[in-house]
């Protein structure tokens, strides 16, 4: 082992500039703890000119991260583009071919096409880290990769998208509406110009993708990913849930069940009090069981130049002192098929808000079709009216704002009841149904 | 590097008993995630013959560690024995001079011997891993040693003791006494016969004086290392300190002052609402300020058979796979001398509880006493008396509860004021004093 690590970095944003200050700030510390000195030698980035606060001046300069990855004389590519094609993975497969270790906190790449290039990274005996590509500084990759090795992990679950719990957090402190939210996200930086892709559950299942991986064994399988955004969630939604003691989260839920890995990012109920209902704003955190640990929980923040460059130069570190640990903890070829579980077979406890006609004989049949359905309820609440409508003719006052919280039953149970539910017409649009999850 | 990797286990109680059986469970899976079988050969404990629940009769019997150490053909030692001589330090020594890898989660004895044990290890080319010897299954040693390895840590601060968190629970939560609760907790199981150690405050210390050592790469100190336990802290204390929405917690907490290192162990008030103010009951929780990661939060169960056993079996996957870190995660002679900062030149602001005498200028004066040490009051609340205090005659009443607030202070000063007052006599008996940790 050369007593220097040479990296080249591609990609010099956010999360690239946070590198290169780390490395500064923290470089002969870091050479003394890793045993090796840690070099950038060259660099990439869409514009050599821009100022980013930084000298790089020194470093050998690329226009084209797949030539640096080709030809720089380089230990290791930093990718730090992003994106699951074009350049990002081109890049990647270029230096894993070379024999070339990888370190990338590209989450959609990995999501993408982690499997194979856990196999391009061991068929040429190149390390891949992407501890930075799950919720930023949380040291949840080697977590779940190392430390946790001896357990059989049941469930892994958590907070994975910071914009997200920003806004749900914010919706219900200020009981204000997500439209409303989302536009003070944006222009505070929290949230994009274009935030489909965060708040509609897509970044934080690229990386419960991972997370499923590295849990169960199995291969990296993002499209068997459930996916449901924090888009229709309203101000009421969240007010019924706290008259119940719960608070809504976006989590990201890998579970083990017989027929196979559920994997599902959609808005949950969890009960206050546990510790993933008060994990608050842009903070991130995950929860993983393990039947000998039983419960562990990191916390920290998800994103960020601080945060994702300490989690870049965490996996720089282990491979500057020589440790090789297969990307997800056993070799690529050991990865079991992924079986999907499928959704419709979900089982978990349910809350539903429906507004209801008030008809003679409306909650009557809404109960019966639950119990068709062999769902049992566990409480019911429906407001008090206000007092116009109170004193109003049954058949002019508005639909009643009914919640239902039902015992564990299976999402096809509840799909079918409440499809019949709207069929028979005692309820105006479509019912507000958000998962529970047992915490 | 050999396919198997052979085990001697020095001490079958709880810890080694879930080590022994987290093998058996898992150790095909383990095989092929570290690349190499992991085999028990050779076993020791007091009682040869006492019915644990597993089967030890395939394994080598030793009578005494240290020739378990000296003479097993082994490639690893697992030091499950305890304290900080005797026997554990011998076989522990004796494994690390033989270049034997050790795997111990024996908190008193790297407390007290971890700088020279680090140098053992390194000298003879061995792996000494103690992730199990702090907050059980939380994996906070990799974290601070790997994975947080870029980061200049400014504070570490924790729940590190179970027993005492479990005792401020439910004193709070019920509102009891600590005798009481203590008397619960060890029928329950939750506290030793002799519950000293733990509510002394001394098994956190002997944590804290690791964590400090992995925080800020200067030599293990444990006799730096400031101690206050809980068994002063009353029903009381903990009601005035909710009314001013706080909590009490014993946490250890490790910080970089410009004096040196500051090391202490003692109740503290958290804000509510905080991320370890929400930890409850036996959990522990272990909070690092990195930065660039800024705040990472690592929680979950720190003691039991199964937490230890998943930490015990982390280490040894990690040296299965190869991953040789130095235990402190730096070359031993790389540790830098402890520079203890005083306790009395500690930074914070505090709570006390006085009984003051109802005197017309004794507030006044107790009020000068802190302004006389530049101390400045946040908040003061002087309970209502009960009716008949109210209706006695000034001379006949009894003392009034009296809580102050103060912003920040120093130590020095705090204790300086305090003398003045006791010395001024309007107070009955000596005041209760609790910093508080801004979390």
């Amino acid at each position: 082992m050369s007593d220097v690590l040479r990296l080249g970095i591609a990609g010099l944003g956010t999360v690239g500039v946070g590198v290169v200050r780390l490395l500064a700030a923290r470089g002969g510390e870091l050479a003394q703890n890793g045993g090796r000195r840690i070099e950038i030698t060259a660099v990439c980035a869409r514009d050599r000119n821009k100022d980013r606060g930084i000298a790089i001046d020194s470093y050998e300069w690329y226009d084209d991260p797949v030539t640096l990855a080709r030809e720089a004389r380089i230990d290791m590519l930093v990718e730090l583009i992003g994106g699951e094609e074009g350049p990002a993975r081109a890049a990647t497969e270029a230096a894993l071919a070379r024999g070339i270790d990888v370190v990338t906190a590209n989450k959609a790449l990995l999501a993408h096409h982690g499997t194979e290039l856990a196999h391009l990274a061991e068929a040429n005996g190149a390390n891949l880290g992407f501890e930075a590509a799950i919720a930023g500084g949380i040291p949840i990759v080697k977590a779940m990769r190392e430390s946790l090795a001896g357990n059989a992990i049941a469930r892994v679950y958590g907070i994975l998208n910071g914009t997200c719990n920003y806004i749900l957090t914010k919706m219900e402190q200020e009981g204000r509406d997500f439209a409303d939210v989302l536009a003070e996200a944006q222009e505070l930086g929290y949230a994009e110009a274009d935030p489909s892709f965060d708040v509609g559950g897509h970044d934080a299942a690229h990386k419960l993708a991972l997370l499923a991986c590295l849990a169960f064994g199995r291969e990296v399988n993002f499209d068997a990913v459930y996916i449901e955004g924090i888009e229709a969630i309203t101000s009421d939604d969240i007010a019924a849930a706290a008259e119940l003691g719960y608070r809504i989260k976006l989590l990201g839920v890998a579970q083990a069940t017989g027929g196979g890995v559920e994997a599902r990012v959609h808005p949950t109920l969890v009960p206050r009090g546990s510790a993933i209902a008060e994990v608050s704003g842009v903070f991130n955190a995950v929860v993983v069981e393990g039947d000998f640990v039983g419960e562990v929980m990191l916390f920290g923040r998800g994103a960020g130049e601080g945060p994702t460059a300490s989690a870049v130069v965490g996996d720089i570190v282990d491979i500057a002192r020589g440790c090789q640990v297969a990307p997800f903890g056993r070799k690529a070829g050991a990865l079991k098929p992924y079986v999907r579980a499928p959704m419709r077979a979900h089982e978990g406890g349910y809350f539903t808000r429906l507004s209801v006609y008030d008809r003679p004989g409306a909650i009557a049949s809404i109960a019966q079709r639950m119990a068709d359905q062999n769902i049992s309820i566990a409480s019911i609440i429906q407001r008090n009216r206000d007092k116009a409508a109170r004193h109003a003719r049954p058949e002019d006052a508005p639909p009643a704002a009914v919640t239902l919280v039902t015992h564990e039953t299976t999402e096809e149970a509840m799909r079918t009841a409440l499809a019949a539910i709207e069929r028979d017409g005692h309820i105006a649009g479509p019912p507000q149904t958000i998962r529970i999850e047992p915490t």
